[in-house]
């Protein structure tokens, strides 16, 4: 028998190979995997040998266009309860002061989060994770953050981990304990930041699910001051630092991340011209969170222009969480990356690939379609990969890969609660 | 044998009939059908005798909702080519006229139209409307206007209407041969509207398939005067009158509606006070279409609250075409309506369905839950009615019924035309 080098070989396809600013295009290409790597991408044309010869198996594309499996890194996907009410709330035009003593807002969500059960919280969330990986998403950053206290921020991160035996995706647990300040410590601020760097960054470095600390820096939220502790002790035993910045206000959190060497500032609708060069000189890539500045109404835009100029790397993600972007739908986001934030349909697809696995420090091993890098593909009906970008309607997925094995990618429909009723 | 006299009864649902502005809830409701048309509506506890012996097939909700089926009301499914080169321009700062001039814009449509088989029209326009079945749509008015001759003209209304043997929905063709000026014509507009008025129009009665007549008055396309020309030559001979109104400038559409007794004005941006007033007194309907404003990134927005004080029906629809609306999630749009439009979940929800089946002139016979009317019925996995418009992700929609039979909802992923590539 000949000897056949390559587990699976796809012919007769676009590649996006994301190497590029332009996405590294390759018309009529092939691509190869072997042990749930990628061994070989190029052109059709320069194949060595026959297809049949070269691989176990051999798929024909039909003209559609491959991309790296997409990289959501930022998202809320954990949590219990959900916020409908807030919605109709805030379209009635009551403000967020107003909707939180009414008992909604984020502590809804907490205290809803508090009472889940492990199980719950789990379907809920794999039902989210699945409409991503209907999306060709096959690598999810979750974060914690609606426990507030050391119990259920580590089963959040642990149900986060737990996710990955449900879903067709890796997950990249981050430890976000610092997203608010919980009622119970609402007069004694210090004292709760104190219990998430001497209790809970510890507690979470043991239980080793996170790969990142990240804090919510904002006058509603964390002072610079709070916020850089947290990070500095998550960031000193090994966690990878992440922030919430310059969302709703200037607070200089765009230079923060950079003088701490965190690797993302995220929202960023504020950040300044002296945040935006203090980020490109210490290589911190730019999150653009679109949902949330679409769901909250807000009237800034993060600078783009600057940030392209300055060779800022600018990922994209869903934001995913049950407030400010309760979105799962890729194609909204990579839309409302285009239309409100004036990224080009490359850069939106460069941010769900290439630039989001920088942000997660997993650009070594995934977000480009590279010898060696991890076989996560997503093959798409679409006639140009700015379609994606273009066209929201249903996900244009035809085939989801991961590892190199074509998974089955879910469209979930169990994200509800559904409340009993009396039948008769 | 003891006489059954239902078909179909389903409990265990939530019921949202569309009765009254509170979307006429009925919790632990029941509904029945036979023969196609809605027999019983009520609360299970109400239900004349045990379910079983009531229907020949029981259908237990486990508490989801249930609504009429969707009625998109405002569509331009059938066309040719895409608009991708565009949309990519747009954002790279290029404006319409430039891009027009580069072989862009509405005539590059027409050209790819003209160019389309029947067939090739029929499979792509179908895949779009497979994605609205997706979204519970069951009855869909679709738009002529990408042809401007009579020939294809007629041949779009053709294929609209034989839509209805691809996809589980009832189709509303109509006839918008006023949609812009064929460039043929550029210098003899009024030929144009002469061509409309005394061939296009009667040949479209003479077969038979438009319900409406419609025409785009606007700067850029008909003027008042020669809208009114077309829209009075369909109305004369039966058809429902339609205008897009005020979108881009005030030219007092609203009020041009009001003023022929047509039955809807359609995105009115741009609407005056005065128009709103007309539109009341004459009961024309609104068309609110938040896409379009989105993905124009239109600056102003059509006086919802004027329109509600006045107590003027508002419709809300995709008006998914391939210029300034490409989209098929109907999600997505009922999101729009509320965040960028300020409509209440209710009145969004209302939007598509008893408002839009009134646009369409079919409000006896169907978007509400009534008995009599037509059991056109789409059952959703959420735990709120408004849900629908918060949640942007995967249709929760759990089953669709379409004239009392339980009918496959597509997802369809075949709208792009993928460009063969050679393979080895």
């Amino acid at each position: 028998m000949p000897h056949i080098p390559w587990d699976r070989l796809w012919t007769g396809v676009n590649l996006a190979t994301m190497t590029d600013p332009s996405m590294g295009i390759v018309r009529d290409g092939a691509i190869a995997c072997s042990g749930g790597r990628i061994a070989w991408v190029g052109r059709a044309a320069d194949l060595p040998a026959e297809p049949e010869r070269l691989a176990a198996e051999v798929i024909r594309g039909g003209g559609a266009w491959l991309t790296p499996g997409f990289i959501d890194c930022h998202t809320h996907i954990v949590f219990g309860g959900d916020r409908t009410a807030d919605f109709r709330r805030r379209l009635l035009g009551e403000s967020y002061a107003d909707i939180a003593r009414a008992g909604g807002g984020i502590m809804s969500t907490v205290r809803a989060t508090r009472r889940a059960s492990n199980e719950e919280l789990t379907v809920r969330a794999a039902a989210r994770a699945a409409e991503l990986s209907a999306w060709g998403v096959t690598t999810i950053e979750i974060k914690s953050g609606y426990g507030l206290d050391p119990g259920t921020e580590l089963r959040m991160l642990e149900v986060a981990a737990g996710l990955a035996r449900h879903v067709p995706a890796d997950i990249s647990p981050t430890l976000l304990a610092a997203h608010t300040i919980p009622p119970e410590y609402a007069d004694r601020r210090r004292e709760y930041v104190r219990l998430v760097v001497e209790e809970i960054v510890p507690a979470a470095l043991e239980q080793d699910h996170a790969t990142a600390v990240d804090a919510f820096c904002e006058g509603i939220a964390f002072t610079p001051d709070e916020a850089c502790a947290v990070l500095e002790a998550g960031m000193a035993a090994g966690l990878h630092g992440r922030l919430h910045a310059d969302q709703l206000s200037d607070l200089g959190g765009g230079a923060l991340a950079a003088s701490l060497g965190a690797r993302s500032a995220d929202h960023l609708e504020y950040l300044s011209p002296e945040g935006v060069r203090a980020m490109a000189a210490a290589d911190v890539c730019a999150v653009l969170l679109p949902g949330a500045a679409h769901t909250l109404g807000a009237d800034r835009r993060p600078p783009v222009g600057a940030l392209r100029r300055e060779g800022v790397t600018m990922a994209l993600a869903t934001d995913a969480n049950p407030g400010s972007s309760p979105i799962t739908h890729v194609g909204m986001i990579l839309n409302l990356g285009c239309i409100l934030f004036g990224m080009s349909p490359e850069e939106a697809l460069l941010g769900f690939t290439a630039a989001a696995a920088k942000v997660l420090c997993l650009e070594r091993d995934r977000g480009t379609l590279e010898p060696g890098k991890r076989a996560d593909l997503a093959l798409w009906s679409v006639a140009d990969p700015a379609d994606l970008c273009y066209w929201v309607g249903a996900s244009p997925l035809a085939s989801l890969v991961k590892d190199g094995a074509i998974v089955v990618a879910g469209g979930g429909n169990t994200k509800w609660p559904l409340r009993r009723v009396k039948t008769t």
